[in-house]
C-alpha cells in the first residue's frame, strides 16, 4: 500500500510499504476514507522535533473496517468508524475514568504502540488498529461523503479544542478568551459556544481565520499578541476578565498572554503541546488563585459526546478543512499549513 | 500599646508604639485575645525574605471588638471575632463570588492595606480592622477560653488547609496525599478527613507530627521524601496514585514530589507560599492531564463553613498549637518554630 514516510525536516514522502494485516485477535485493520495533516505533524516537517529515522506519519483518519481479530466484538468488517488520534484499551481505570488519553495501552498512530512498536501512520491507504474494541467509533450508517470532513473533525482536532473548554470549566453565560488561531483553537471557539459560553473573544490576526472563528460563535475578535494583545482583551471585557481561557498554542508567550486575560480564580484549558516544555512559575498563579488543567484530550469518549451534535447537523466542525489534496500530493498539505496558506488540510488515500 | 516589630533576621521586638484609632467609618478596633507565629512569618524572622525596615508583624487573631466607626453595621463593640489573615471589603465581584482574598480592597496584617499604607500586625494589642463589616466573623456569644485555639486556628492554618483540599478536589472516598506536616499540612488532613477523604497519607517525618497527622485523620504516614517518599507512596497505595495532592510547602521540590503521586487526570491542590517562586514545567503536566490549583485561602467565606463544626466541637483544629507565649516573650515562638520545637505558637497579649 502506499503510506506518507517522514524523512527529516520538509521531506515527506509517500512510499509503497508492505499492506498491514491483523496481528493480534483485538486489532482491526481499516481502509482509510480520510485522513489529514495536524499542526503536530508540522513541527517535525520544519525540523522542530527530530526525525532521527523515517517513520509512518499522520494520526487522524475515518474510514471502513477491512477485517477484524477474532476477539473483536464491537465492529465488523464493512462498518465506517471514526478513530481517535489514539489507541486505547476501554478497559483499564483510566479509561473507565473517560482519561483515555492515559490508557495502561495507549498509543498514537505513528508513534509508538502500547507494546513499544511502531504504530502505523494515517495519511496512508490502510492502518492495523490495535484494540479496534476499545478504539474504534463505529458510525450507525455509512455517511455521504459530503459529511466527511465533519466526522473527520472528530478524530482529533474538535475533541482537542472541546478538552480546552471543558479544561477550562466552559459554563453557560461565561466568558471565554481562545488563545490560537489554528484548527485547534478554532476548533475550541466552537466548543465554547457549544457549551453555551456567553462572550467568546478570539485572538487571532489573520482574515480567513477570523471569519471561521465568528462563524463558530465568537462574539469578538482581538488581532493584537502579547501584552498588547492582554491590554486590548481587558479593554474589550471593560476590566472584567475571562472566566475561562483556552490556550491552544502551547509556548511560554502563549502561556503568559493566557495568564493575562484570566480572572482571579478563573481556569485555563492548555492544549497547546508543548513542543519547548514552557514553564509555569508559581508566583504568577498564587495571588490569582488560578486553575490550571490541560493535556493530551481523551478524544474517544468525547466523540461519543459529541458525535450526535455532528450527525445532527447541529455544529459543522469539519469547516477547519479548507484545502483537500490526493494522498500523492500529502507533501503539498504540509507545505501549504506550514505557509499557512491552510488553516488543515484534508487528505483522500 | 505594646506590639511586635520586626526589625531584620532573628530580631523581633516587643515595642511600646502608638494606639491604633478608628481613621475610617468603615474601621473597627479590635483588642486581641489571641494571635500567633505563621511559617511565612519565619521567613523574615529567618531573613530568606527582607526586612529594608521594621514593620509590625503578625496576620492571625481573635479579639474583641473595642469600638466601630460611623458606617459599621455588622459587629458592635464587645462582639467576639474571629479575624481572616486578610481584610476585605465584602461586595466587590471577587468577594462576591467567594474570593475575598483577591477582593478590590485587600490588605494583610502586618503588610500594605488596600490604600498601600502599612497595616498593623497581629502580634500586638489592638489593631485597626479596615472594612470590619467584610472582614470580621462575629461569634453569637463570648467563647470559653479552652476554645480560643479552635477559634484562632480558623484566622489561617485551618482555611489554608482547607483551600489546599478544595483546590484538590477532595472528594468521599477519595485517595489524598498531604505534602508539608507544618501546620497548614496538617490543618490540609483534617480538612481532607472532614471532606470525606477515604485515604490520607501524611508525609512527614517528625513523631509529634506524625501523631497529630493521625488524630486529624490521617490513615498513614511516610517518612521518607523527594524520589524514595514518591516511591514508597506508589509501594503502600500499590500503584494507584492519589486523586488530590495537597503541597503545603512551597518548594520546587514539594511540587515534584507532589506531582510524583498524583494520578493521570488528579487535582493538585497548593497552598505553601512560594518563596522561592518554584517553576511547573507544562511538560510534567501535559502527559497526564494533571489539574492544579491553588494560592492564597480566601478565609472570610470558609470561617463560615468551618465554623460551625469547631463551635459544635465536631473538629478541634487548635492541636495544632502546641505551646503558648505571653506577648512579651513573642521571641521565644518564633525561635521555638524556628528550631521546629513547636508546631505553631499561641500569643496572648
Amino acid at each position: 500500500m502506499r503510506a506518507t514516510i517522514i524523512h527529516g525536516p520538509r521531506d515527506v514522502r509517500v512510499e509503497e510499504v508492505p499492506d498491514p494485516t491483523i496481528e493480534q485477535p483485538t486489532d482491526a485493520l481499516v481502509r482509510i476514507e480520510r485522513a489529514c495533516v495536524c499542526g503536530s505533524d508540522l513541527w517535525s516537517y520544519r525540523g522542530e522535533r527530530a526525525t532521527p529515522e523515517p517513520r509512518p506519519i499522520g494520526h487522524e483518519f475515518i474510514g471502513v473496517v477491512e477485517e477484524v481479530g477474532s476477539q473483536v466484538e464491537r465492529v465488523e468488517a464493512g462498518r465506517f468508524v471514526i478513530a481517535p488520534f489514539t489507541h486505547s484499551d476501554g478497559t483499564c481505570t483510566n479509561c473507565e475514568r473517560g482519561l483515555t488519553s492515559s490508557c495502561d495501552n495507549l498509543g498514537v498512530w505513528g508513534a509508538a504502540g502500547a507494546d513499544g512498536r511502531q504504530l502505523g501512520g494515517a495519511q496512508a491507504e490502510y492502518i492495523r488498529v490495535p484494540f479496534a474494541d476499545g478504539t474504534l467509533v463505529p458510525l450507525p450508517q455509512q455517511p455521504e461523503v459530503g459529511d466527511y470532513r465533519d466526522l473527520l473533525a472528530l478524530s482529533d482536532v474538535l475533541p482537542t479544542g472541546h478538552h480546552a473548554a471543558r479544561c477550562a470549566n466552559v459554563t453557560e453565560g461565561g466568558t471565554v478568551v481562545v488563545v490560537g488561531d489554528g484548527a485547534v483553537g478554532l476548533s475550541g471557539v466552537l466548543a465554547a459556544q457549544r457549551l453555551g459560553a456567553g462572550r467568546i473573544v478570539a485572538m487571532s490576526r489573520r482574515p480567513d481565520r477570523q471569519t471561521l472563528a465568528r462563524r463558530f460563535g465568537a462574539t469578538d475578535v482581538v488581532d493584537q499578541r502579547g501584552d498588547e494583545g492582554v491590554a486590548a482583551v481587558c479593554d474589550l471585557l471593560g476590566g472584567r476578565l475571562a472566566d475561562s481561557v483556552l490556550e491552544c498554542v502551547g509556548t511560554e508567550e502563549s502561556m503568559r498572554q493566557s495568564l493575562g486575560v484570566l480572572r482571579p480564580g478563573g481556569h485555563l484549558g492548555f492544549v497547546g503541546v508543548p513542543a519547548t516544555d514552557p514553564a509555569l512559575h508559581i508566583g504568577a498563579i498564587f495571588p490569582h488563585n488560578f486553575h490550571l488543567a490541560g493535556g493530551m484530550a481523551p478524544a474517544r469518549p468525547y466523540i461519543d459526546e459529541l458525535l450526535p451534535d455532528v450527525l445532527a447537523g447541529r455544529i459543522s466542525p469539519g469547516l477547519v478543512f479548507d484545502r483537500a489534496v490526493p494522498l500523492g500530493n500529502v507533501g503539498d498539505a504540509y507545505e501549504m499549513m506550514t505557509l499557512r496558506k491552510s488553516i488543515k488540510t484534508m487528505v483522500t488515500p
